[in-house]
Parts: structure tokens; sequence; C-alpha cells
């Protein structure tokens, strides 16, 4: 049986951080090539080659200061160079890439080959409304594409500090060749089948953290950032089932539901921008510049996106949450107006005998 | 139709929070006696009655000191007299008193009356194991006994910030009455007939905030942090799996679930003396003389209480998480092995094709 062959398309943090688990692991299990391919986009750094840097200190110094990678890892600066010979292809780039991306990579890589997204986020499909980034993988390149989402802070991850993470494929056959390539004594993988609800959840809950962060900007206290926290999962819940049925309830208490939802809400800069757009009252792209050296907050963005799906299907006061916290990033409504968006919530009406309907 | 009439049986911190929106509810809404009694064990406060300055001055200066108490909640020190005539008897002590309160109520109550329990927390059964509060009160009072839980600080509940709670109750009839006794604009109700669940999350969610604090004191950072919590709810639903059967997944997402579970094991005591567990190499007696004035530690206790249960049983094993924070809490094993304990949690492992089991 030939070996399974592997290819990182992504240098960044995560996408280095992600490199020193495969590497070893493919270096250590029989059934995949040692050789690990990782696309770098090629850049300078005091008058060096990233790629020549990465492939003979073995450290991405840019990216993930401070940690070796394992010397099976090859820095490629051609995607296609790459690419072309992966039976796995790990997608972690900034989500605005991946349609650039696709199109150098349509009709050369191996038609048996399958995708695994890493990135978090949605991009807008034509009309409007939301595309999942697997999908636009497998539009563009004709293969599957599984996804792999969690509570994993890059950085926590390359310390090696215990976690879990949740690989969402459909293909029963590629569940343990996935599993197998990521897990070690340090991160736990769960493996799903509810593919798009898992990687939804990594985009949406962004959008809590916003909600999570005007809370704490209004000093609301703990109570209530419980409370905003568990309508934004509920109104999660409701998203998938709406758009994308079929889904699992047991899905979101996976890593990639609850356990990232937790982190992001508490840690993470969606939260803190958030919080400071209350106490400063600085517009979203003030504090982008300020704090996040001119980054995109991804919550906001996402919160649009959503609106824009909810709006045009009339099913703004299906989730109070999610339109509260788009009103408020665009100007519309003031923070201090999110809990009378909620007050009424659907979770708290559904049941005119007194129960819940979940 | 006669008017429903309250009794609120406790009158610290919580039952004095909670006897602000029973008290307005009960005055506002034409369907219950405008007047609620409220138990109070008696106490002389500088020289005076704990019920008189109650009664005169409304406010329980000792347990929730800042908060006026609506006019028409009236104290009394004989818990008989208070409750006699009471159709909803809210039962809102330290779980250590409800034998003997319910022992001198036997015989005095209506026999219509129902109990509503906002008490967290197990009592020890016969025999080692636990025992639900709810069901005590049904086997000495001959009433059922719906539960209230939810993620709701006292001190916050009283200064009206928003929040939701979890009336679990099996009556379709009683269900609005009970909402409608408790529901504010700032206090949402959602209702469950999954009563076991609902009171078993306030009590399991201590263990869980006790790995938190380890996990804080250890330094292991939000990744694994975010990892113990979602592994202690997922052994919180397996044990109402093994032990109380037919109980729904739904409810660990309502207040009582996801909800409180974050509040605790990002606040609360629980999981602050634990942190300090592992920073002061200190046992939890002391912490508990340090840090709480002597007061018991809810979070070792239950711990103990369900570690019992799961030896007896054989089944310390298929929870892992649980097992380790009793055996770290009794000094068994040391706060840094937690990590070794959960490494290959079921969790991890039901999955022989690479898929979770749930």
């Amino acid at each position: 049986m030939s070996k399974t062959s592997v290819c990182i398309v992504g240098s960044g943090n995560w996408g280095s951080a992600i490199a020193k688990i495969v590497g070893v692991n493919a270096k250590n299990l029989p059934q995949y090539e040692d050789r690990v391919t990782m696309y770098v986009f090629e850049e300078m750094i005091e008058g060096k080659k990233l790629t020549e840097i990465i492939n003979t200190t073995h450290e991405n110094v840019k990216y993930l200061p401070g940690h070796k990678l394992p010397e099976n890892i090859v820095a490629v600066p051609d995607v296609v160079e790459a690419a072309k010979d992966a039976d796995i292809l790990i997608f972690v780039i900034p989500h605005q890439f991946i349609k650039g991306l696709g199109a150098q990579l349509v009709g050369k890589i191996r038609p048996t080959a399958i995708g695994l997204s890493l990135i978090k986020g949605f991009d807008i499909a034509e009309g409007g409304g939301i595309e999942l980034i697997s999908k636009i993988i497998t539009k563009h390149l004709q293969i599957p594409c599984a996804v792999l989402m969690g509570a994993n802070l890059a950085n926590e991850v390359a310390e090696e500090k215990f976690c879990e993470t949740t690989i969402g494929v459909k293909d029963k056959k590629m569940a343990p060749i996935l599993r197998d390539l990521f897990q070690t004594p340090n991160f736990r993988v769960v493996v799903s089948d509810d593919v798009d609800a898992v990687e939804i959840c990594g985009a949406l809950k962004n959008i809590v953290a916003c909600g999570a962060g005007f809370t704490d900007g209004l000093g609301l206290g703990d109570n209530t950032k419980a409370a905003v926290i568990r309508l934004g999962l509920m109104e999660m819940i409701k998203f998938v089932d709406v758009f994308y049925p079929g889904s699992k309830l047991s899905t979101f208490f996976e890593s990639c539901g609850v356990a990232d939802l937790i982190t992001t809400c508490y840690g993470g800069r969606n939260r803190k921008c958030s919080e400071a757009f209350v106490k400063t009252g600085k517009s979203i792209v003030e504090l982008e510049k300020e704090m996040l050296n001119g980054q995109k907050l991804q919550g906001p963005i996402t919160a649009a996106e959503v609106n824009h799906m909810l709006k045009t299907r009339n099913m703004e006061d299906k989730f109070p949450l999610f339109t509260a916290i788009h009103k408020i990033c665009v100007g519309e409504i003031k923070p201090a107006q999110m809990i009378d968006c909620i007050r009424n919530h659907p979770e708290h009406m559904d049941c005119s005998d007194g129960f819940a309907k979940l």
C-alpha cells in the first residue's frame, strides 16, 4: 500500500503550530510519507527568504518564533509544487486568500486528494449570504473537504498544552486517517460526521464573543454574560438547524462548539475589542487600527454576513441576539440596547404551556 | 377561584434576592395572594430580632444589605406558622437543614401544596451515594417538588441585572404558575420537565469548577481549561444518563446547564479555592478556614459523594475527570496528574471507526 502524503497549505501562526503535530506524526506513523510539504508565502526576513530560514533553522521566525518545527516539514514557496503530490491538503490560510489559491491549484492536484480546512469564518456567497470555506474548496478543486475546529489557541497548541479538537468528516474511511495524523497525547481528537455544524460553529462563535464583550464593557456581571453566551449558543444551534438542516445537537457539545465558544467569549480579540467598543465609544474600524494593527475583526464581519441572510429571509426576529450585535457594530443601536433585544427571546417564549420547545 | 399563597422557606442571600422577585410578582399578579411569608431563622442583630428588622425596615440587613424587600414579604420566625397556609413552598436553605425542617413541617402543611427547591447540592443517601434534595422534600412532606436552578449569583439577581433561570417541573398545570411567579423583565424563566437533570446540574457543576480551578492553578491556559470544562460537562451528561436515565440532552443547554457551569468555572468559590489549593499546597480544610471563614466548599464534598457511587458500581474509569478531582481533593494524587487522567478520556476513545459515540 502506498503511503499517504500530506501538504500544509499555509504557514501562519496556526499553520506552523499544526505543522509541529503533523510533522511528528507523519514521521512516526508508517502509513504516512515522512516528508510533509508546507506552502509558505515567500517573504524576505532581514535579507533572507522565509522558506530558506524555515528549511535550515526549522523555525518559522516570523509567525511561530521560539518553536522548532520537525525537520521533515519542508517549506515550499510555490503552492502548486507543494500540493501536487499530496493525498491530504490541509488548508490553513486567511479565508480571503482561499479563492485565489484554489484557482492556482485547479487541475494541478491529485484527483483523489482530500482537503481539510482549518480556516475559521465564512466567505460571502454571490448574491449575499454566506458560503462555507470547505464548500468553496470542494467546488473549486473538485475534492471532498473535511474540517478541523476546536478550542485551539495556536500558541498553546505549539507549547503542547493539553487540548481537544473536533474533526468533521463525512467519509468513514478517512475518519481514522485524519484522526491519527493529528492525535497526540496533548491534542485529543474527536471525529464527527456532522461537518457543516462543526465548521459553522467556528465562525458563529465570533458573533457571540462580540456580545460577551459588550456585556463586559457595560459591566453587567457574570449572570448576564452567561445568559448572553447561552442565548448565543442557542442561536448558533438554530442557525444550523434552519440553514443546514439535519445536524445533530450533540455536535455543539464538542470542542468545536461549547469549548471554543467559552474560550472565545472569555479570551479572544473579538471579546476584547467589543469591550473597548463600549468603553471608548470608538468605531470598530478605529479599534481595528489601534488594537489589531489594522487587521479585520472577524465577529462584526460575520455578524454582517449572517444578518444579510436573516434579513433577506425575514428572520431577524428569530435571531434577536445576532441581529442586535450586528446593529450595534454598525452603529444602528447602542450597546446598552442589547439586553432589551433579548429580553423576550424566542427561547423564553416558545412555550405556551410553560415548557421550552427544544 | 382562590388565590395561590406562597411561602419562602429560607432568608439567606439567595432567599432574600428571590423574595424581591416573588414579592413583587405576588403583589402585581391577581392569581397570587399578596402576602408572602418568609421563614427566617431568628437571630439577634445589635439587640434586635432579625424578623422584626425585616418587617419594619424591609431589609435583610444580615444577608442582603442594601436592598429593600417588597412590603408584602412578611418575615416569620416559626417555620410551621410561615408554611401552614402556603400552596407553594419555596425551599432555599443550606441543604444540611432540609431534613430537620422537613421533620418539623410533616403534617403541618396543606396536603395540596407543592414544593420548589432552590437548594444546590446533594444529600448523602443511607448506605452512601447521593439523594436529590427535591426527593427528600417529596419523601418527607408527601408533596411534589419542582426545582429552580441557573446561572444566578444572588447579588446580581438582587441588583436586577438581566439573567436566565431554569425551572424543572413535571406537572404541566404547575409550569405556568411557577413561571409567572418568578418571571420578570430581568429574570427570564425557561421551564423544563426534565426535573432530575435540572437539579443534578446544579450540584455536579461544582466538581467541574474544582477541575477548572486546578487548571488555573497549574497555569495550563485557555485551551486546557476549555477542555476540562467540556469533559466535565460530558461527565455530567453521562452521570445523569447512567443514574437518572430518560433525561434529555437539550436540558444541558439551558441556564441550569452550560450557563451555570461557565459562570461557576470562571467565577465562584470552588474555582477560586481550587486554584489556591494548587498554588499554596494547603489542604481544602485549611483553605476553607482561611478563605471561607470555615464554611464548607461544595465541590470537594459533592466529588466525594459522587465518587462513593462510582466506586461501589465499579465505574470510576467511566468518569475519569470526576474521579481525578476527588482524588486530588483528598490528597491521593497531585493536581498535576489530573491531565494524565483525562488524556485517554472515554470521549476520545468511544470511536473504533473514528467517530464519537454521543
